[in-house]
């Protein structure tokens, strides 16, 4: 078969077929349109994966596939965590991989094509109740990829209470204009505003908009109708507390991760010979899935993930050593000062 | 550098180096001979892969590496199961991997070279006390990798008893005379014995030598001495029970695994194919650790291992769903009898 490299979202937008999407976990997914693009690559072996939220929908899809185009279906069983986490040893098994739930990135195989998940819920009345929250007339707006096809209503309902909403552009591994990751914040960090509004689900991005910009960030979730602002105090209490531990320690392990969008291997022989000319013994662990029993019979006293910065960030408490970030681990060397604390990007992030 | 693909095994048996092996939980692994390669290779990348048992002592090993060639080492930090699992992304990461504990497959890539452990117990006592528990005057005689080198102290220790050891050939995935592994019992099915003798720790490989062969199977661990008669009949009673839950089922997950000894994809759609015809919902999976949580959000009601076959015969336990093997799976569908129940081998496994 031709090796496709095609984005649903991007074609999405202006198809007709859309309509037709089917509803997995309150997620629209456009089903119509992968099939009918399985039937003309006449791809005989199709790859599935997807996030753990839609994962549940793959064994019906996969019958779906196979009834309807005659091909055969494999699905990925391994946990996966976003389009930096593709199954490389899936893509090539298949003729056609379908990642579900995440924009593409800017790397990955050309046989892999992502449907995206979408969320549709209005945004018109969440950003008109976040309005109120905002103190600038000019704010930055970002959001997820499940809701950023409808962030023209924000911005709509933003002007209609007299607020100008700016969103980044895509580039990088931000696809759609007004996106961000967990793991990049490069399109809000070009806006030159003195406030954010975030519209999406969870404190993670949020989070991140504010330390990666400095400026006060309000989060407004479609789903729930909360809105507050972002402190960003509790977490910085807790990293500071995370490098004081590994203060202790003189056996690091600096973790690089095999998922072909989190793999920062020159980052982590930089730390490891930074460390090093500190007198720290310093580990090089090349590894899948970043999980508490993976540490263990290394015995090293302390690790720095330079994977998905979410390892450190989120998952903290679940390490029975303290876990940091390479922008902390080089304040806990003094090379960088805490007042420079940084959010961890993969891409844009502090050079090193 | 020129591309090694040697086996630290093969050359140590007349190596002098031998003696200045160290010792790593109990294991002699042969470091000065590791390290003369690593030099003589000209490699600056180096990988090291080792099972759990022998993992704590890796970042040791890797700092004296450092220290001894100038050469930069990665650790593999995903867990690791055999000659079966060989870390594929660190191996192309680096110039030279050693991967530690396991003789070599056939299968894998050239710069990785298999740095076997050996246990210097002397199986001259284990033997002669194995004798009095055997009735044949000629046994087939295996062990494993740790013991190999030593087997022909039992060998002779039975002949001083008056009873004829005979050990299996290697080839295949066996690489020396008298070894059996988990998944491959070839070496010794082809003895024309009526009893085994089975030397070494743990009850797995007897009982797979006890099923592979149907003969009566003596085992002795030469570590704690105890010698006894193998029983095949509470594992069968519990695959019996296993293929009687697993007859609620209607949609099952065929699991293949990625490890690139573990990989039987044509196997997996040929039962794929074989559950369809008898009107069951079939589904592929791919992924590489097998573990409870990988199969939660897959919804299948039941599953088949084509991965290592301990999979479903030791962790069956761990799993909240019936995990079968590819033989109880045909019985399941009685495509073969329970009478033919066939212990799951990767190599000369039954046709299907």
């Amino acid at each position: 078969m031709a090796r496709a490299h095609l984005t649903a979202g991007s074609e999405l937008d202006n198809c007709s077929a859309r309509a037709a999407g089917c509803d997995f976990s309150g997620y629209d997914l456009d089903l119509d349109w992968a099939i009918a693009l399985i039937k003309k690559s006449n791809a005989t072996r199709i790859g599935l994966q997807a996030p753990e939220g839609l994962k549940r929908a793959l064994p019906a899809l996969a019958r779906q596939i196979e009834e309807q185009t005659g091909s055969e279906v494999i699905i990925s069983g391994d946990p996966c965590f976003g389009a930096c986490d593709i199954d490389m040893l899936l893509s090539q098994e298949v003729d056609l991989m379908l990642h579900l739930g995440h924009a593409e990135l800017e790397e990955g195989p050309k046989n892999v094509i992502f449907l995206e998940a979408r969320v549709d819920e209005d945004l018109t009345a969440i950003a008109a109740k976040a309005a109120s929250f905002l103190r600038a007339k000019r704010v930055g707006v970002a959001t997820t990829i499940q809701h950023v096809h409808q962030i023209d209503q924000a911005l709509q309902a933003l002007r209609n209470c007299g607020i100008e909403g700016l969103i980044g552009p895509a580039g990088g591994r931000i696809r759609h204009a007004g996106q961000v990751l967990g793991c990049s914040y490069r399109s809000v960090r070009s806006l030159d505003v003195d406030e954010y509004l975030f519209i999406g689900t969870g404190r993670f991005h949020p989070l991140g908009i504010a330390l990666a910009t400095g400026k006060r960030v309000v989060t407004a979730d479609p789903l729930t109708g909360n809105v507050s602002e972002i402190d960003t105090d509790p977490l910085l209490r807790r990293r500071f507390a995370a490098i004081c531990l590994a203060k202790e320690a003189r056996h690091f392990a600096i973790l690089v991760s095999k998922k072909p969008g989190q793999r920062r291997m020159s980052l982590a022989k930089k730390l490891k010979a930074l460390g090093e000319a500190h007198g720290l013994q310093m580990s090089l662990v090349f590894l899948d899935n970043i999980e508490p029993d993976r540490l263990v019979n290394l015995g090293a006293e302390a690790a720095v993930s330079t994977a998905c910065p979410r390892v450190a960030l989120d998952d903290a408490a679940k390490y029975g050593i303290a876990m940091l970030t390479p922008p902390e681990f080089e304040i806990l060397l003094e090379t960088r000062e805490w007042v420079r604390y940084a959010f961890d990007e993969i891409e844009d992030g502090p050079a090193l």
